[in-house]
């Protein structure tokens, strides 16, 4: 095929990048859109278009902003005491969902990774010592993923943060809610027997 | 949440229609976009947009046209004798990417369903009458689909076109290629068997 269908092509090529989609559901999804052209295709494109255009990095912590700093760091309701390090927005979104933690938030933008040339100023360590140098921060909480590279990182930090007089905690490690004992790694039961608590 | 924030969650509620997609995949994909506002999500906006003002429903046999008529129905090299009815753009779709068709198509847009009021006059079979009268049509090609309501619809234009002298046919039902007979329906098993033939 060629002209006008390369068009619907290369739609259908750009939408099979996205994360969970392959080739056959993004043409699924494609040719759904084409069947709803008022309703939802023009619609979906006008607000995609629209964040494109918007969203920004907040240039104090990182996240997504639509405005000049995002809408966290606005927000006089979050305390400034309180700063929690996430890798990703990604990580930021899903403590936001939990709506457990009411301060502010610093996005690293990933992990140290010798093997990928990926040190503390690619990651936006720097912008952190600063920001608690400036700041009022009394504790900095290291919400890093359980990995290696999220655990080497979070030490990185620690190590930094040496010396400034602000606290350096990291979210607890165990059974999560709902978890059974059977189905659980080896590392996660010790852990969690290492960190038990009285009853 | 609220304020800003919104615009990324309607876009996420707008993803999360999209077949293959969930509230879940559909936020991975749009914080896949945000992080490549520019190289990604500009060009997709622009794309789908373009796709939803130009895209329409060919006059001729219903595929989707990015000009006044369908490159199929445009195309001098594609057979005026042989029209291939089929219910939807996808089947349409999936018979050229076969490439093994040279005719022409009529998209019938759906099956007969009297459950759901669907008629003759809702599925586009007047417009397929009138093109037989109008075009030398020699024969049409039922790739419906082997269900109840594709069998059915079927029935109902091989009917509608007695009298007209065109030859009617229907696609082969049998074995799948590269199929293992333990693995299919006692249906098509049948069916193959019905159908046999000389080696």
């Amino acid at each position: 095929m060629s002209g006008p269908r390369d068009e619907i092509e290369a739609l259908i090529a750009q939408m099979a990048r996205l994360p969970g989609l392959g080739p056959r559901s993004a043409r699924r999804a494609v040719l759904h859109l084409l069947r709803k052209r008022e309703g939802q295709m023009a619609p979906l494109a006008a607000a995609l278009s629209r964040v494109a255009e918007t969203a920004r990095d907040c240039p104090i912590c990182g996240n997504i902003a639509m405005g000049a700093s995002c809408e966290i760091c606005d927000s006089p309701a979050r305390a400034i005491g309180e700063i929690c390090v996430v890798e990703d927005v990604a990580d930021l979104w899903a403590l936001e969902r939990g709506g457990a933690f009411k301060g502010r938030y610093h996005v690293l933008g990933g992990t140290l990774s010798a093997l990928d040339a990926i040190g503390p100023e690619e990651l936006r360590i720097p912008q952190l010592i600063a920001r608690i140098r400036a700041e009022a921060v009394t504790e900095v909480i290291l919400a890093l993923n359980a990995t290696v590279e999220g655990q080497t990182t979070a030490h990185y930090i620690a190590e930094a943060l040496e010396g400034t007089g602000v606290r350096v905690t990291s979210l607890a490690q165990g059974v999560p809610i709902g978890g059974e004992l059977d189905y659980l790694d080896d590392g996660t039961i010790s852990a969690a027997l290492r960190a038990r608590r009285a009853l």
